[in-house]
């Protein structure tokens, strides 16, 4: 199915309960959305799409984040299989964060998302301004 | 920039900060990109890119969305000119929400990410399941 008809991808995605349905309150479908859509969720997929980073690197790469939502989000998504935790046997030891092959497909999604909403900002932001009016 | 290749998309967008930067706390395109990923932004956006709908069969079509953050989670996305909201004067009064141009070029994203998780999410559950044992 193409990208350039949405309308069609949307009505065949409500249609086809088969698999899964992010519009029922009960689907784990939503579960998972919500981590890759979270407020830090998706930052941390952008930054990890550009390669393995430690701890500290994604800290001061994602403005705002404390260390505390870091580290439950970066737990939230390896749980789901999207990001590996690798620990290296070093002196001092460090551990790398870096997307699976399945995190890596769901971070091109996240990535489209935000390059789409950062080209297009101007338009919205004017957009916006004529609504505030 | 073709799809295929999110890890350089993703590094093309770390590196362009001249338009927008989702990374940066105060940029304006972090709020849009809240708007597009909260809770119910991401559902009501599918939901419309099949097409218009009133308030209270967006409700019917949502799992679990409220009265009150149904009417909030539109007017946002009105207000950044996702949503057009348009009022029939008939009798009795009714009103329809339906995407923007610029709403159904966002809604592509969220339909393409929610897709993909619906086809993914038995290989998803899966990992979720062995990283629990």
């Amino acid at each position: 199915m193409s990208m350039s008809d949405p309308a069609q991808q949307a009505a065949a995605l409500l249609a086809d309960f088969r698999a899964a349905n992010v519009l029922a309150a009960d689907c784990p479908s939503r579960l998972v959305l919500g981590h890759l859509t979270s407020r830090w969720g998706t930052l941390v997929m952008i930054v990890l799409a550009t390669g393995p980073h430690r701890f500290s690197q994604l800290r001061r790469s994602i403005g705002g984040v404390s260390e505390r939502m870091l580290a439950q989000t970066l737990q939230q998504l390896e749980a789901d299989g999207f990001v590996l935790r690798l620990a290296h046997k070093v002196v001092p030891p460090h551990v790398d964060y870096s997307l699976t092959d399945l995190g890596m497909e769901a971070a091109a999604h996240v990535v489209a998302l935000s390059a789409w909403i950062e080209a297009k900002l101007p338009e919205i932001l004017g957009k916006t301004a004529m609504a505030a009016e």
